[in-house]
C-alpha cells in the first residue's frame, strides 16, 4: 500500500512537472525521431518477466520526453490540441471510477451528465424534440449518422439487409471528410455510392451542382438518401450553406446530415451562429468538443433532431442479460448505441462547461476566430508569404514563395519538414488546388498574438535558412 | 499558474483518498439512488455562466462518492472492474499527453508501442504473419472482422456496396454477444442473415447444427460467408471448440472470426491454452484487455491471421491532408482503421504488461479460474444454493432456492435488487433456459476466498431477511 501511495506521488509530480513545461517557452513542441531511431532508444519489448514500478516511472518520464506536445502554444498541427484542466481533472475521474456508460445503473452521473450535454447542445441547434449519442470520435458520427439515416428511410433494410434494397447514393463535397468514404464502405453503401459534389472557391459545396448529381442519379435508377454538409471542413475550414441544402434534402426526401465535427462548437458564439442557419432543419448534427472545445481525446457527439431515430435504427433485442426492465431503465443509454461497453466522455465535457460556461467557451471561440484574422493579416503584410485560400473561419492557409524562384511545393514542404525537426513549431500541410498548402489551425485558446508571431518568425527562420543552404550549394 | 497547482494537489489527493477507500472493507460499492432522487442532488444544469474551481472540486468529489466502485472487491456485476494501478497510471498520461493514434509523427512511442503488443498478442494467437488494430471496444472488433470478412471475401462490395452482392449469411451461436447483431445492422448484411446457431448444454456452439444451418442457408440461394465463434460467452462462459468450426468455415470458403471479448486473454495461461485450440486456423480474434487484463475502458484489440487484411478492407482513398508519404508512413496506423482520431489506449496496456510481465498475468488468470471453482464448490455444498449451468470458466451461475417455495426467478430478482441497493454487493444476473441465473463473474484478480465468502454472506444474508420479511406479512 504504502508503495503504491510513493508511486502515485511520484506519478503526480511527473503530471505536474509536466504541465509546468508546457508554459517554458524553451519546451520543444516535439522530439523528432525516426522508427528505427526511436526502437533502438526506448525498450519497448514485452516479457515474460515483470518490471517494477521505479523502471514503470523512468518508461513514462520517457514516455512523455518523446511524446509530441500536444499542449504547447507551438502546437499547430492537428484539430486538437491544447491543455484543458478542467476537463483533464474529469479524464483522470473517468480512468480512476472506470465505469461504462450502458446502463444507468453502474453509471447513474455520468449518464445524467450526458443527457444535461445532450440537452444543452440542442438548445444551440434548436433540435426542440431532439436526442443524441456520445460516440468514440468525429467519424464515428458520421458514420452512426448515414446508418440512422438509411434505418430510418428504409426500415426494412435493418432486418433484411442492403442486398434488399434497390442501390442508394449519398452525397457529400469533395471537401468533405474521408470518414464520409469509410462510412459508404462500412455500411454496405459501397464507396462509389458516395458522390462528391464540386465545391465554390471557397470550398462551400455548390447547391447546384448537387441537384443536378441527385437528378444524375435518379436517372441512373439510383436511390439517393443521404446528403453529409460540412461545418468546417478540415482543410479550408469552409461552412457548406445548410439553409440552401434544406430545401434540396426536402425535396428528394432525403437525410440532411451536418458534419460539425471541427466546426461544430462555434454554434455557441451569436458572433458565428449565422455559420449554422437552417441546422435547426438538418436531421443531424456532428459536434466534437474534443476539437474546438479541447476536450481530451475523445469527446464526439451525434445529435438527431427527432428522438426517436437512435433507439430505432441502432437497438437490437438479445440484450436481456444487460437491459433490465426496471425503475431506471429508461435512462439505460445502451440501447441507441452500436457499443456495449462505453467510455465515461461525458464527464470530462460537463466539468469544463460547468467550469468556463456559455460565456467562457463563446469568448475562447471568439478569441481564436479574432486570431485566424491577426494571422491572415500578417501573412497579407509579408511580402514572401501568400494565403493560398480566403480565411474563411479557424484555419489559415498558407505559403512561403521561395525568393529562388524554386518550386513552391517543395520548398514548403521543406520548410514544414525542417520546423518539425527542429521541435520550434508544428504546423501541417495539406494539398489545395493551387498548390501545397500550409495549414495553420487555430484552436488553443491560450494561443496570443505574440505565439502567432513566434511562430511566424519560426517559419520565416526555417524558410531564409533553406535558401542560404540552397545558395552556398550553387 | 499557482492556482492551477493547487487544483491538481487536491485533485490528487482526492484521487489517492478514492483508491485507499476501495480497499476498506466498509466502504460501499454503490450509492443507490433512482434518477429523479439523483437529480434533485446534483446540479447537473450546464449555464450561460461558470463556476470556479473550489466548486468543481467539490462536484468531483460528489461524482465519486455518487460512482459504482468498480474497483471494490464486492463489484463483481459486470465484465470489467478492479483496479489496475499500472494501467490506471497510463491513463492519466494518455489523458494528460493527449494525442491521437493516426500517425506515427503525433504518437510516435504509443505508436510502437501499439504495434509491440500487437506483436506479443500474436505470439499467443500464433498468427505468424498476422497484425493488428486496436478499435474502441469489444463490440467493434465484432463490426470491423465482420466488414474485414466481407470485402475480403467479395472485394467489389467495398467499391459497390452490398446491393450489388447476392445475399450473405453469418453464422454464431445462440449465446453469441448482442454485438453481432448489431453489426449485421450496421453493415448492412440485415440482422435476419445473422444466423443463431443451437448451443449444446454447455452453450458452445453445435458444429452439426452450424453445418446444416450453413447448408440450409446454400439451399435457399444465399451466400455463407463468416462463422463468429465465441471465447466466453457472457452469461456461461462458454468457449465454442474453434478446432472443430475450423474445418467448416475451410470447406465453405468462409471467415472464421473468435470473439475472445470476454474470455480471450485467458490464452496467456498455458493452463487454460486449450481453450484456444485451433485458434491459429482462425481469421481474426477479438482480444479485450479492459476484461480479463482490467485495463480501464476502453481497450480492445482486433488480431488477424494475415497482415494485408485490415488496411484492403478498412483504408480509403481522400486522405492526404493527414497521411503523408514520407519517412515514417508506413508506421501510420491510421489507413487500417475507420477511424481518424483516435485515443491511445496502447499506453495503459504496455505499462500494465511491463510491470506484470507474462507470468504476472498467467498468476492473476489462474488465481482467477481457482476462484471460479472456489465460489462453484461454495454452492454446491450449501442447501439452499443451486448452480445453472456448469462452470466451465469465470462466470458462475447459481439461484438460491427459496425455503418458501416461492417462485425463484422472482425471489432470486428481489435479492439481487436489494442486495445492490444495500451498498453490500453488486452482483448482476442474466435468463438462462432453466431460469434467472445469479451470473458471479470472477474477474478482479485481488479477490481472495474470504471476498467470495463475504459475497455469498451478503447474498444469503437477503435471502434470509426478503424470507423473513414474507412470513412476517402471512
Amino acid at each position: 500500500m504504502e508503495d503504491h501511495r510513493k508511486v502515485l506521488a511520484e506519478t503526480f509530480d511527473i503530471i505536474q512537472e509536466y504541465i509546468d513545461s508546457l508554459n517554458n517557452p524553451a519546451q520543444k513542441v516535439n522530439e523528432f525521431m525516426l522508427p528505427e531511431a526511436l526502437k533502438s532508444r526506448f525498450d519497448f519489448e514485452l516479457r515474460a518477466n515483470g518490471t517494477p514500478y521505479n523502471a514503470l516511472l523512468d518508461f513514462i518520464r520517457q514516455y512523455l520526453h518523446l511524446s509530441v506536445k500536444t499542449g504547447s502554444k507551438q502546437y499547430l498541427n492537428q484539430l486538437f490540441g491544447g491543455l484543458n484542466l478542467p476537463a483533464l481533472l474529469g479524464e483522470f475521474i473517468t480512468s480512476l471510477s472506470n465505469t461504462s456508460m450502458y446502463t444507468y445503473e453502474v453509471a447513474p452521473v455520468a449518464t445524467l451528465m450526458e443527457m444535461e450535454i445532450v440537452r444543452k447542445m440542442n438548445s444551440f441547434t434548436r433540435f426542440t424534440h431532439g436526442d443524441g449519442t456520445f460516440l468514440t470520435g468525429g467519424s464515428n458520427t458520421n458514420l452512426v449518422a448515414m446508418i440512422t439515416a438509411r434505418n430510418h428511410l428504409f426500415p426494412e433494410g435493418k432486418e433484411k439487409g442492403m442486398a434488399h434494397l434497390p442501390t442508394l447514393t449519398a452525397f457529400v463535397s469533395e471537401r468533405s471528410h474521408f470518414s464520409f468514404t469509410k462510412a459508404a464502405n462500412a455500411i454496405g453503401l459501397g464507396t462509389q455510392n458516395l458522390k462528391k459534389v464540386a465545391v465554390d472557391n471557397h470550398g462551400k459545396i455548390c447547391s447546384r451542382a448537387l441537384t443536378e448529381a441527385i437528378e444524375a442519379s435518379l436517372n441512373r435508377g439510383e436511390v439517393p438518401f443521404f446528403i453529409g454538409a460540412t461545418c468546417g471542413t478540415t482543410e479550408m475550414g469552409a461552412f457548406d450553406n445548410l439553409a440552401e441544402l434544406v430545401p434540396v434534402a426536402r425535396r428528394y426526401n432525403m437525410w440532411l446530415h451536418a458534419d460539425g465535427s471541427w466546426g461544430g462548437s462555434a454554434i455557441m458564439s451569436p458572433n458565428w451562429r449565422h455559420l449554422f442557419n437552417g441546422i435547426e432543419q438538418c436531421d443531424s448534427f456532428s459536434w466534437n468538443p474534443h476539437k474546438l472545445m479541447n476536450i481530451p481525446l475523445i469527446c464526439s457527439v451525434l445529435l438527431v433532431k427527432d428522438a426517436s431515430v437512435l433507439r430505432e435504427a441502432l437497438s437490437s433485442d438479445d440484450t436481456s442479460y444487460i437491459y433490465h426492465n426496471d425503475d431506471s431503465s429508461q435512462y439505460d443509454l445502451g440501447p441507441k448505441s452500436l457499443q456495449c461497453g462505453k467510455r465515461v466522455d461525458s464527464l470530462k465535457l460537463w466539468l469544463a462547461w460547468k467550469y468556463f460556461g456559455d460565456e467562457g467557451y463563446v469568448a475562447r471561440i471568439n478569441h481564436l476566430f479574432a486570431l485566424a484574422q491577426y494571422a491572415t493579416s500578417v501573412i497579407e503584410q509579408h511580402p514572401r508569404l501568400e494565403l493560398m485560400c480566403p480565411t474563411q473561419t479557424l484555419n489559415v492557409n498558407f505559403r512561403y514563395v521561395p525568393a529562388s524562384g524554386d518550386e513552391a511545393d517543395k520548398f514548403n514542404h521543406k520548410i514544414r519538414q525542417s520546423l518539425v525537426e527542429s521541435g520550434k513549431s508544428m504546423v501541417n500541410y495539406c494539398h489545395l488546388p493551387n498548390g501545397l498548402s500550409i495549414r495553420l489551425i487555430l484552436l488553443n485558446p491560450d494561443l496570443e498574438k505574440s505565439d502567432i508571431d513566434r511562430f511566424f518568425r519560426n517559419y520565416l527562420t526555417e524558410a531564409k535558412m533553406i535558401e542560404e543552404k540552397s545558395v552556398t550549394k550553387v
